[in-house]
């Protein structure tokens, strides 16, 4: 197991020739620059990733599903075993500490081993079979078979902050191996130790498992050029990324751009908004407030589910739950984000949020350190914020907006003017349900996930998840990046007519 | 049954009131005028058409599935019991001929009654259930359950040579219908007669069947203006389409500038290759010829599976097929098209032909008419046709080019620079294919439905249909817009965690 960063590209199972520029990562907690220095990827060795991914996509569709599962289950395997030096690497990049990185880890390797289940049971590929009847009149009916067939090499970006479960062998990356695509991922630049040390895992498994050279292969660039010549490069068939929303954006138009279009799966922005309902604001507002107290600073408020909105009766009862919120938030620990580069984005988002008229009711405790980032309470009326934007847009950290409303006309104002979310809560009680339905169905146009009285971080990886949602919270709202039915993204439907069977594919025959 | 056309655009269940300027058909033989004039929609009307439609989404969304069939079914009652009259009004405004257009009517009633039964079946809904585990550790594990939802108010385009299959109650509005989306359907100007008929019958069962108003809609215009707008309307979540390429690509384009951009389901192009292999071109070169024949003339080649590009091998065996395709196109009878515009591209296609170097080798039958075809049958080398894409452009009419090949090199060549297709065929023997797997494997991943010793016209309404393709042949090759995977088109997925029973969707409850 190399345990020695070497900074340079993985193009298929060779790595890439040094360049001429360089960048470094920076420990997250104190800046201090991490060796060794990285090199971007050379042009020249960009199509040679891409020919390479190419020239393995014949051979690697047709694995057996068998085969590609224990190349999925090598790479958890492999992921595992060099835990201690990915997650030691990984919080020194990230600063998320050992406890979520242990925990991210373990993720991983799930999604992997659960892509390789599905592989086992062969379900995703939708197999349909309509038998011929060369007897029918007026005409024949011919013999039609159809299933998912994988598109061709993806680009995979990964994410600032899910080092593992969004990265080099995340999500995206598991579901497009899986379906049989070869996978060329452009890692974060704030984590490329831990991108080349799960890349060098990902690239062990593929030879231990006789994988065709190609199928994987692993770019590094701190600025922007490498990730847009991949979206252009003629082999290259569909794009997974999850991050920023003018990054997916841009993501977006180079691709539409192209002479030949190629699906984007871009997860962007969300602020979750949580309703809390005026009979649970009565009974359970403890409970809820801790609830909502956790889950917007969890990991410093980093998550694409993070409830950045709170929908809140206005009046003393909505008063109670609000005081316990800002109690719990003054008494927050500080803590550093992933970049210094995120954290001046934290700041301009609350700058933004006090420009709009935003009462801030809370700032946690302040500590050193250039990242460190204290959790923020604010409080605004539903009216202000159904008119000024400003008030609801994102923003990347532990800050929530407590959004008073006074009337169920103002609640449904509010949904119906609302953007795209991965995910919508309810903290509501039985005896509440029948009259905010309408509430409900509003919501279920908005986003990806409905809740009732969780919380929206903490996505389970299962079949049945969908994390997804409407533009602009994705791309492409009628997918999941997470689960199950994440394959299908990096799929297209084949349909093989009158085929002898010794032609077909083994699935069909 | 109202027999007397109005001119006049059905806004849900009422009628739009005229406009000032107006329209007429023409008789796709003579060229004459045709009563009565039709209004294109106006601005106000469209808008009220689209607030109709949104309106009527939610209730329609969630009508029992059982009762979304009974109107499709319903439709299909309706489209039977008037089919005189639209089979009459379609003949003089397309030029068709009876006996296609009352295959067409039936099967636009068996598609909408394929949809009624996969309501009543709900496999398409993908449901998915992961019960919930209070007791795991370290966290508990919640109740997620998911299921596929229809996106809204869907924009569908009618196509000029299909006007019963693929316009007013056609596939992509039996689709989005079963789905659970109200449709808006913009009628192609060239049979806006048969258009209003349909739209009658498709309004008479909404009625019959207590659909909300504003299910469904029609619209008129004979420019460019009322799609446009349509495809911008704030309220339109999805566009369906058939026609030409540029046609889908600036729907592609409106829809991708939107501040919120929908998917475009556009089909588009497509030469579908047919590739003769050598031991087949010995061996059947009769019965290949023919069957060639019937399929690229048939409905005067106006088939989006037309078969425009035949592969065939240079010398003595490839040049008896040839001549045999030669001399029965010359005594091919000539055909009105479908309108005068679609005969001047077919010109002008033929002269693109010509101008590229292609050989002219037979030409059918004149006849007079305005819009009388010939069949076409054109001879260029493999090489010519790898160089120079004039010579594999569709060419939309009864025409088809023999690219002739001197070794399997030139015919993966040509395979690998030829774009994306509905269907590519082959033609070979079982003792040949062995030798052509490459090939097939390169086919799979240009053509969305690959053919063995078929012809690609006639395309089967059945469940395992593919009618899609990689782009140009379509704008989104992941997807079908035949058979009963359409319907998946105008879904999104929705995920539903910790819900009580009362307030899950009745499919998850």
């Amino acid at each position: 197991m190399p345990r020695t960063l070497k900074g340079l590209s993985l193009i298929g199972l060779a790595s890439a020739q040094p360049g001429e520029r360089t960048f470094h990562a920076a420990d997250a907690r104190t800046g201090e620059r991490l060796e060794p220095a990285f090199h971007p990827t050379r042009p020249a060795d960009l199509d040679r990733a891409a020919a390479a991914a190419e020239h393995a996509f014949g051979a690697y569709a047709a694995t057996p599903p068998a085969e590609r599962a224990d190349f999925l289950r090598a790479i958890a395997a492999e992921l595992e075993a060099r835990g201690e030096a990915i997650i030691e690497r990984a919080d020194r990049e990230t600063a998320l500490g050992d406890a979520r990185l242990t925990g991210e880890l373990g993720r991983t390797a799930n999604q992997l081993r659960l892509f390789a289940t599905l592989l086992d049971e062969g379900d995703w590929l939708d197999i349909r079979i309509d038998a011929g009847d060369p007897g029918r009149t007026p005409a024949p009916k011919p013999d039609v078979r159809s299933l998912r067939r994988p598109l061709g090499p993806v680009a995979v970006f990964g994410a600032s902050n899910f080092p593992l479960a969004f990265s080099v062998a995340g999500g995206d990356t598991a579901s497009a191996l899986a379906a049989g695509c070869p996978v060329i991922v452009k890692a974060h630049p704030a984590h490329p130790g831990t991108s080349e040390l799960v890349g060098r895992a990902v690239r062990a498994a593929a030879r231990e498992q006789g994988m065709p050279d190609g199928v994987f292969s692993l770019l590094f660039d701190d600025g922007y050029e490498v990730g847009q010549a991949l979206v252009r490069h003629p082999l290259v068939r569909a794009v997974g990324f999850t991050g920023s929303r003018s990054g997916g954006q841009a993501l977006m138009r180079l691709a539409g751009e192209r002479p030949d279009p190629i699906p984007v799966y871009a997860e962007m922005s969300s602020v979750n908004p949580v309703f809390v309902l005026p009979l649970a604001t009565r009974r359970r507002p403890g409970p809820i407030s801790d609830a909502l107290l956790a889950s917007f600073t969890l990991g410093a408020g980093q998550f694409c589910t993070n409830p950045g909105i709170v929908l809140l009766e206005a009046g003393e009862a909505g008063d109670v739950l609000r005081d316990r919120l800002v109690e719990g938030a003054r008494k927050a620990e500080a803590h550093a984000m992933l970049t210094a580069g995120i954290h001046r984005a934290f700041g301009t988002g609350l700058q933004r949020l006090a420009d709009a008229g935003a009462r801030r009711l809370a700032e946690g405790h302040r500590a050193a350190g250039l990242t460190a980032a204290s959790a923020a309470v604010w409080e605004t009326d539903a009216s202000a914020a159904v008119d000024d934007p400003r008030l609801t847009q994102e923003v990347f950290g532990p800050s929530t907006v407590l959004v008073r409303y006074r009337s169920d006309d103002e609640l449904l104002a509010f949904a119906g003017v609302m953007e795209g979310q991965l995910t919508a809560t309810l903290h509501g009680e039985d005896d509440e349900w029948e009259r905010y339905r309408p509430l409900v169905a509003a919501l279920e146009r908005k986003a990806g996930r409905l809740l009732v009285n969780q919380v929206p971080t903490g996505v389970e990886v299962c079949r049945a998840m969908v994390h997804g949602g409407p533009y602009p919270a994705t791309s492409d709202g009628r997918t999941t990046s997470v689960g199950a039915r994440a394959i299908e993204r990096f799929t297209r439907l084949v349909a093989y007519q009158n085929f002898p069977k010794a032609l077909l594919p083994n699935e069909l025959a």
